[in-house]
């Protein structure tokens, strides 16, 4: 059978996702604690190759195995086998063709803003870090320019090798609360560094650095250097996977 | 001169707030940065030594100098010399009087727990976990008893040489989130572990383990049996001291 995984980290800590020989990464913890707990090798394929520094709420891995445990008590077997940074939030059973990313329909991911005149330590570990606080309703401005089906060349990591560029912004919210702000994005799929790249754009909106109407041209000039700043790692979280197939219950 | 430090911390590697000369504490940092920075040896005077694991927004320090450092610009001076774990969100002159702990009126705590089945890695450091949702509104009803005046007993680590336990709680407020619950405590004085068995109770109180109406006779009962667990130190943190005397400016 085919069990699905939902997946919770803090990335402080992890090289990343994807597995690395000699560094810790979320792929290679949780190889081992299943291969320890199923006594075979198992190697997992998971949705979303997060980058260090990254966590996630809800990233999806699955694995293929025999045994008769029961699938919803993977979660907890699993969680005895690994460290309090990565935790097994469920597992089930999906039809044995189920697979994380070609199936996967849309994701919301949030990028978290701090915004303080010195850094609260509290905070260092789960956001990106602003003296000012950026003007909410200008990001809010600028951020509706990106909802739709558009080309986003110029907000894919300088190098990267993916030639087709077009992706679907469902939706962008900017969300504000006492301690700063939270910038939640969901759509069909995103390019390397590209909910960072967008953050950092939209953090040097608010802050007065860009017009929220200049946007549209960073967009449509399919150029990496017309955006802002990639916003650092640890204010992103990777906190939904939909799956547009019905799962085997 | 006399110098107000507003002091931030992530206690999860500190020892707790007062020095050990073999442990990182935060009292130990701000001596040897101060010391370091004025070439001379400082000793500062803290308002609250918050125990290990114990988390701060606003603990405050004071120390004596005849440095002509402007008084706001040990902040910046101090945060370049500190690890990003301590920051001192503040830095301010007093009357030469001023003692942190003697003339404080009033403080605030405010105790963090996340509820979700299984923990939420990005949470572990900063809240106590329940598995079960607790009821906020009975832990609003039993924490109406704890308002006022009152001999707190029942309510001090077992093993404090403490006798007047009298304290007056000033308002305690039950708030929640999507993500959790806080608990917000004012009050002119705490005992030793007071807002952790205070936490440890209402928690109780909203998982059905204690009825809200029982919250008067354990305080009636000045005996620490009496009382719910003391929560874990992660989930707590000093957020603000009010002081009454009107401060140098």
């Amino acid at each position: 059978m085919r069990i699905k995984l939902t997946v919770a980290y803090d990335g402080t800590d992890f090289h990343g996702w994807q597995f690395q020989p000699e560094q810790r990464t979320v792929e290679g913890d949780l190889n081992k604690a299943l291969s320890e707990l199923l006594k075979e090798e198992i190697q997992v394929t998971g949705a979303s190759r997060t980058d260090a520094g990254v966590h996630a709420y809800g990233n999806v891995a699955v694995f293929d195995t025999e045994s008769n445990i029961p699938p919803d008590r993977f979660a907890y077997a699993l969680n005895t086998k690994l460290k309090d940074d990565v935790r097994i939030m469920k597992s089930e059973e999906v039809a044995p063709d189920f697979h994380p990313r070609y199936q996967c329909h849309n994701k919301t991911y949030e990028y978290h803003v701090c915004c303080s005149e010195i850094q609260i330590p509290t905070r260092r570990r789960y956001s990106a870090y602003t003296y000012k606080k950026p003007d909410v309703e200008k990001m809010r401005e600028g951020a509706k320019y990106f909802v739709g089906r558009h080309d986003f060349a110029s907000f894919q990591a300088a190098g990267s090798t993916i030639t087709d560029t077009v992706r679907s912004i469902f939706f962008i919210d900017v969300l504000q609360d006492n301690e700063g702000i939270v910038i939640r994005v969901n759509g069909d799929g995103f390019l390397y560094n590209m909910v960072r790249i967008m953050a950092g754009t939209l953090i040097n909106v608010g802050c007065g650095k860009i017009l929220p109407e200049d946007c549209k041209g960073i967009l449509e000039a399919c150029d990496r250097k017309k955006a802002g700043p990639t916003a650092p790692a640890c204010g992103l979280f990777l906190k939904e996977i939909f799956y547009d197939e019905p799962e085997r219950s």
